[in-house]
């Protein structure tokens, strides 16, 4: 696995200006894979804000989604269930923002929402404002698979998107086990939800004051909601070259009731599309950050498009900045927070070999956020272990207005030709 | 207003080859409104079945919807606002399924989606899931003009999408009047339920015995649920040249409880972009049908995109038959059930007028569905009536394979330059 051009900058820039950026291991070497399936799995724990003291423990979280993922691979797992093994490992962790620990929303409840897309089939599953389930993920991957088999009965066209309690009584009537939502809550996420209680009652005292004595609005940025954007999400490739994207949130903190992000909307959450008549690569994209900026600039298939033109790097590169941070559909945003893992791979033939019918898939993969930092881990089946890494915008880089971008590539030698 | 090249094709056919069309109102002539804004809206009742025996109650809705709308553009109202008021409309008619009179779901309750999206600004509401509100239309509005408002308290975010129990109680918080639930099942809903769930039974009856037996899987069609596609939508352009588009939906029939269909989800029951330096015409598009299939190919936003192209009808064309009919996201199924209503417009100078300052808009609409029919009205507001019109497949021509296309012209002299 090597290093391609990697970028984290100030202002938006060219790629090439390396500035600020976090070394990515070089160890990895391609290998032929013995006796077992080849694939990569790449993860995420969250565009948002990754402190330091904590960096072992989301590094720790990714490097467990990543060798669950490889182990479902080497057995032969297609990429839409190894995307969803992945995710259940993310979900479980308390330190993400995704199924257990999730950020709680204004009255106090866990609603998660999940994705899933199988770049095979082109399915799609996905569950908005779910309550009571401690992996979402399963619900979703469960609503793409019995799509797969055709009508219901009496003619009725099985649904890709269920919400609230029409999707619990479903996953449930579906044999997922339902979850005491006071067991989905950790101490973490309590704590940070009396914290912002007393934030949002000090500032609507405040703003109600201002509005009686006429002042202008202009609330301390103390006194904000802590944005917990950790949304989780994984992209994976499999010995078949089929890709499957997913992703997993709690939402942001402090949420109306209801409110669904991007994570449950078909093209802004999760993309996966295999190579067809008119795409060369395969592509998988997974978005985390603010939902709504998420959904109104459909970043996830934006992403997948772009990844089509030749340099996926300076496409991954121009995506963010043309149409997230400088976004039309964002003009009035003074800070744009987002990020993005994706890959895209196609067969090649491997020119030192003596077999002329040795082929290899060709993995490309890159992460790029707005936001202040983006908790990342990625293994490939050739790998003895996952490389995690915390990518932060260089010192003095704006969070919603600057971008990094880094990523690396990897061969995979495949049985399948 | 003229009618532009129309057709109604068995297989998808190139433009020209009219076939089985209706006659379009020629009548309507360019003229100078007085005294009052220009405008132009197009109205859909759901593409679908509509039987003869209803035709005059179908195109009555769309005729009250369109003269709703042209008095407020009248009035001087801006696009966004305008076509809410021809939701509402459509959505108090007990013959559409969409608010009153909306398809039950397999529990017996009524679940609406809508949303709504403003050219001008981007912004975008949506509802999903939606119990006990007679307008879904209103809830979807109020979250687009209180997202403009800017941030909540603390900074958070304002939702664009809210589903289930928590929409509703964002809805009543915001002014938005409840309705009882009794109230928006009609007595034809109610016996449409009855049925439905009557041949629900035989089917999984007959499927268990098919299952003993070991018979091949061959349920007669006549056991399937009723498909009530008739979501309704409107698409309007106003005085400056805005515009705006709406869907709002009950969903199918016998649909399970939480099921969101496209009606809710972005790109894909929706759009309106107005023009800009990439865009040559502001463009809005409405569609209806089957909810999973407009979410797989995101029909809306695609049909805004190709709407960019020279010709409108052409790109519509390809668009439908491409990117709907024969989508690769739609491999699998036999039967590809939709229709869009897509106005298109661009501002013009009129030639034969003596006055160098006075600029036209050029209005170019069409609607094209590949269900049996589709009912639609339009109206500018240099028009003393509103012109409804149901569009039906040629005889021999099987839905959800073959398509109608057809549409008109309007020129708006405006008095913004």
């Amino acid at each position: 696995m090597e290093a391609v051009g990697s970028l984290a900058s100030g202002d938006p820039q060219p790629p090439g200006t390396a500035e600020g950026t976090a070394p990515i291991d070089r160890s990895g070497k391609e290998a032929a894979s013995e006796g077992s399936s080849v694939g990569f799995v790449l993860v995420h724990a969250g565009a948002g804000y990754h402190s330091e003291s904590k960096a072992k423990e989301y590094k720790q979280v990714c490097k467990k989604a990543c060798q669950k993922a490889i182990e479902k691979l080497q057995a032969g797992a297609l990429a839409v269930d190894v995307v969803t093994a992945a995710l259940v490992e993310l979900e479980d962790s308390p330190f993400t923002n995704a199924g257990m620990g999730s950020n709680l929303n204004l009255s106090g409840d866990i609603e998660c929402d999940a994705s899933t897309m199988d770049g095979k089939s082109l399915n799609f599953g996905a569950v908005g404002a779910l309550r009571g389930i401690k992996n979402p993920i399963l619900v979703a991957n469960k609503l793409l698979s019995e799509a797969q088999k055709g009508k219901l009965s009496a003619g009725r066209i099985p649904p890709c998107f269920l919400v609230g309690k029409g999707a619990y009584k479903w996953a449930v009537d579906h044999g997922i086990v339902p979850c005491p939502p006071d067991v989905m809550a950790t101490k973490f996420s309590l704590s940070a939800f009396r914290k912002n209680r007393r934030k949002l009652e000090l500032a609507e005292k405040v703003e109600t004051e201002m509005i009686q004595t006429k002042k202008r609005r202009e609330v301390s940025e103390n006194t904000n909601v802590t944005a917990s954007l950790d949304t989780v999400g994984a992209v994976v490739v499999d010995h078949e070259g089929n890709v499957a994207a997913a992703v997993s949130s709690g939402g942001l903190a402090m949420k109306h009731p209801g409110r669904v992000g991007q994570a449950a909307v078909y093209g802004c959450g999760c993309w996966a599309e295999n190579t067809s008549g008119s795409n060369v690569y395969s592509t998988a994209v997974s978005t985390s950050g603010c939902g709504e900026h998420l959904i109104r600039t459909m970043l996830a298939r934006e992403c997948s498009v772009a990844l089509q033109s030749e340099d996926a790097h300076q496409a991954l590169l121009e995506t963010m900045q043309k149409k997230f941070v400088r976004s039309p559909f964002l003009a009035h945003e003074d800070s744009v927070l987002g990020g993005v893992i994706v890959l895209r791979c196609c067969r090649c033939s491997l020119e030192s070999e003596s077999s002329l019918n040795t082929r290899a898939l060709l993995v490309e993969f890159l992460w790029s956020h707005t936001t202040e930092s983006m908790c990342v881990g990625y293994m490939s089946t050739q790998d003895g272990k996952a490389k995690t890494h915390i990518s932060r915008l260089p010192p003095g880089a704006v969070a919603g207005q600057s971008l990094a971008i880094e990523g690396g590539v990897c061969r995979l030698r495949s049985p399948v030709t």
